[in-house]
């Protein structure tokens, strides 16, 4: 069976990506949970993982780390089973995979003043002008995407799809943080914060922190 | 024709990965070079890419942007021609894709305290324990890539893929900051650094300055 290297629940927003995409996916794994911020946590990561962080996929005698990378082989993985993780059209799936490494890459400041922290409630913190502007982009991104994929369903590119799983973390942050956005964005918002995997996974949140 | 937007060819880092990458694949391309840190970049950048940064790639009515998704989308496109831009093995490939996104998320202190600057010599300069800690870990990665992967060919999985592109920006860095590598990543970074491409680059790059 697969298994996946997670952090906290409650703050690796990394690991959430690739556990809410095999969640979606339907694809059975086990956890294997990491306590970050520990004096050993690079240590235990280590002995999964080369890179010394989390999140990192195991499957037989192969070992997958870095988010996006992991999204990738599960997206492979699933094709064989003709499921789709990416877009099937090959310029929505250019999209999506820009969408996501923007993500993947970027957003530092959101990233930093809005770290994902999903059992607590911090209503207008954490708004410097660079993370508004971060939060404009993703915006006009997410609703981009809406107004172009609404009859394909309700997801970025109307199936769920890797960069959904990207952006996930951003959905628990704007809600932690009470960040208002426009209807379309707002909408794909609770979304995903509706999905019975990602209402799972912050339920995990509020028990490690015992909320 | 494929367009390709880039930055400044002595500092984009971002912008030199998927222009390697045509290179290296032979695809024909055309350049739109934008002049980063001027009063209208951001403007001049967002009349070709939505995320308003280099670079971005133009093929007739789609624009694909971010290195990796350009790369993804490139190693696509290549693969109807029957040419891999990532290794064929599936394993392989999970570990290049692996390699690569670690790449695209981290090592902010190498990327922060040597910054990308071909036309220049700084050697001893930046190297705080945090960057001499990003500097070790791409040592050993390059390391055990070459110790595996060098019956296939000189580059980090034998015949150059994506995952050379991408660091390929940390090659320059090396060379510019005077980085001393163990022998076999030290001679991977000079392989990368004898590319005709990359000499092409540099090149470039110095014209820029009028060094």
């Amino acid at each position: 069976m697969l298994q996946l290297v997670i952090g906290n629940k409650n703050f690796s927003s990394w690991s959430l990506r690739p556990w809410l995409l095999l969640k979606q996916a339907g694809l059975p794994f086990r956890e294997i949970p990491v306590r970050l911020r520990q004096a050993d946590t690079k240590a235990q990561i280590l002995a999964h993982s080369p890179s010394g962080k989390v999140p990192a996929l195991i499957d037989g005698d192969l070992t997958v780390w870095d988010s996006l990378a992991i999204c990738e082989y599960l997206a492979e993985k699933a094709s064989l089973n003709h499921v789709d993780l990416w877009p099937a059209d090959p310029k929505a799936r250019a999209e999506a995979r820009s969408v996501s490494a923007e993500m993947h890459s970027g957003f530092a400041a959101l990233r930093q003043q809005m770290s994902m922290e999903v059992a607590a409630s911090r209503p207008g913190e954490g708004q410097t002008p660079e993370v508004l502007a971060d939060i404009a982009r993703i915006a006009a991104l997410w609703t981009s995407c809406r107004e172009r994929f609404a009859a394909a369903g309700p997801f970025l590119f109307g199936d769920f799809s890797v960069a959904d799983a990207m952006y996930a973390p951003v959905a628990f942050r704007f809600h932690t943080y009470g960040v208002e956005l426009p209807p379309l964005a707002a909408a794909y918002r609770d979304t995903l914060l509706a999905l019975p995997a990602m209402q799972e996974w912050a339920a995990g949140a509020r028990a490690e922190v015992g909320a």
